[in-house]
């Protein structure tokens, strides 16, 4: 071959690097040979399925061979109900992913500016990269988001802004009072993304976690994407959402594949919707289990980031990469966030209490403490 | 709201206009409150599933709350193995839509020009125009290709060529000589997709159908894209690959989102590979539907487009949309093609045998003859 096809690409996706997914459960037994093994790195529902999602794929299995109803009709109509908004305000996604990349293909371009927190999500540069558009990285505070100068970056150009709130990797979220004057501030024609992928795990005690939908009526350039692969427990479905006002709405359904959201998917998450015993059970496996993690980091003497998410990040007090290949071998699988310049510390999810003492076991020898 | 979100949008998407997929029977049942409804409008496989995949999607049962492999070991081996490539040659996409919109993203631009036919697959100008890019549309001969002209239209700016086929929705296919004269004259830097999403349709009968596996050593800039929605009957679960030189699957992965296609359709997919007599049992009643359909309209006095595809298209003589709308109301759905620039024609897909009945006793009603 004598074309250089790399040098073809666009220059944005030259200079992409792909996000790099939790090691999966068969690839380290293909590679070790071992079994037995726990994953604690890609922040899913350790409970196993919803049962109304599984009969509801079940009663789906005729239409195998059928498309996807492109229009989402039963899911939206569910999701426009329980938050008491317009079915036109919605918006499906192949998880929120699709739709962070579709926010950004809508409003940003080789000219635009995207601004988002050091150690946010790392689909945010991801998605700026692609597109070609220039990524502005705010220093955090306390690893969470300085939204006071995240406001004062904005310019002429910037076309997007990314929250996520809680964040990925670092648990931390802002909060009501400092949202509110945030989004005062932000030109109307600026879009702020608020990324609420671990919204339901906020329970009644976190009192000054913001109601983001309950903002969309007073700031129409809000976004607020949400999923139902973490505490809906559908991560293998791939399904996710937007809430907005409708114009918005109305250009990212252009973006939009017609099919991006499978009937399995469409299905079952409309299923789960009405499940509000499987999200109980949810948040409070949850909450047990950041107990149980917490007091063994305290008992390790290790330094954590408080976290309101399904996951937690701990500083290993060395080389973060290193213990993760460690806890490989011992058939436990956590996040490195080296990516996100957190060389030393691990991203761990929250599990069921059997597999957090694995983690917490297979530390302990790690760490030789 | 005092901003105009429409005029924040890129210039692409403002000019943006999706894709409209085949009206899915719910939404006919809720709209006339009938049943019993055929829908022959999508060109998807009327057999029903594959019990294999419904086997797999079982065994999948367990893994509901985990992430996809983000890296479709088992299916991309398996795609690898049946066509003799690397596994590094292969791209998985949430339906070969997917891709189509992954190559346009990865080679072209504002500043680019793509080339398709007229009457075409519709999502050739869609992603060209999502990304700004200029669309080249070229006169079709015969309803068909004319990849002369085509070649000829190749500038300094072309970054990408479509190629459907067979073609959707004419049903039409390239030749092996014309398509191979074609590849000879296009420069090396500029990318030629062969859309196959109907290659498994084509039997030994279609003896100067041309091998586009066979042609990827010899030309680089080559993309085969395939998909699992048709012939295999996996419309529901959005799976679709492409199979090209490494290099270009390595821009193309770097595009992919980490989950775009799901556990169930990763799953399904790859069991439904080895079940040839599902394959064999496709073609079959697509054969024996496809004559069935010729008969029905030679004895209504119809002109159709000989098509090598699982579907056909008439000339229905009077307006296609008015008739559409009249087989609607007997609860047979097929598909417009107006937006095709075809304003008589429709295309209706190859059913079971008693669906191309009720299609073609409906169709005599309706045109009264």
């Amino acid at each position: 071959m004598t074309c250089d096809f790399f040098s073809v690409a666009t220059k944005g996706v030259q200079g992409l690097h792909p996000y790099q997914p939790g090691k999966p459960v068969d690839e380290l037994e293909r590679e070790l040979g071992i079994t037995d093994i726990v994953k604690l790195a890609s922040n899913e529902n350790p409970l196993g399925p919803s049962p109304k999602a599984l009969k509801a794929i079940e009663n789906a299995f005729q239409d195998l061979c059928r498309y996807p109803d492109g229009n989402g009709f039963r899911l939206k109509s569910a999701l426009a109900e329980r938050y008491q908004l317009e079915v036109n305000q919605v918006t499906l996604g192949n998880g929120s992913n699709d739709l962070l990349e579709i926010i950004a293909r809508v409003f940003a371009d080789t000219a635009s500016e995207i601004i988002f927190s050091q150690y946010a999500f790392a689909v945010y540069p991801i998605v700026t990269q692609a597109i070609g558009a220039k990524a502005i990285e705010v220093p955090a505070v306390d690893w969470g988001h300085n939204l006071d100068a995240m406001a004062k970056s904005i310019t002429d150009k910037t076309k997007l802004i990314f929250i996520a709130n809680p964040n990925n990797p670092t648990g931390t979220y802002v909060k009501t009072d400092a949202l509110t004057r945030f989004l005062a501030k932000v030109p109307e024609n600026v879009i702020v993304v608020l990324d609420e992928a671990y919204g339901e795990y906020i329970d009644e005690k976190c009192v000054d976690f913001p109601d983001g939908i309950a903002l969309l009526n007073k700031y129409p350039n809000l976004i607020i994407t949400r999923t139902f692969s973490k505490a809906w427990g559908l991560a293998s479905l791939r399904v996710g959402y937007a809430l907005s006002n409708s114009v918005i709405a109305d250009l990212l359904n252009r973006v939009r594949q017609p099919f991006n959201v499978d009937t399995f998917a469409l299905d079952a998450a409309t299923a789960v919707l009405s499940d509000t015993d499987y999200l109980d059970r949810s948040r409070k496996t949850n909450n047990e289990g950041m107990q149980q993690l917490i007091e063994g980091f305290d008992q390790l003497g290790l330094n954590y980031i408080p976290s309101v998410g399904n996951f937690i990040t701990f500083d290993t007090g060395q080389d973060g990469i290193a213990t993760f290949q460690a806890l490989l071998q011992k058939g436990v699988i956590v996040r490195p966030v080296a990516n996100y310049g957190m060389p030393q510390h691990l991203r761990v999810s929250i599990g069921l209490p059997q597999e957090n003492n694995r983690f917490l076991e297979a530390l302990k020898d790690v760490l030789g403490s």
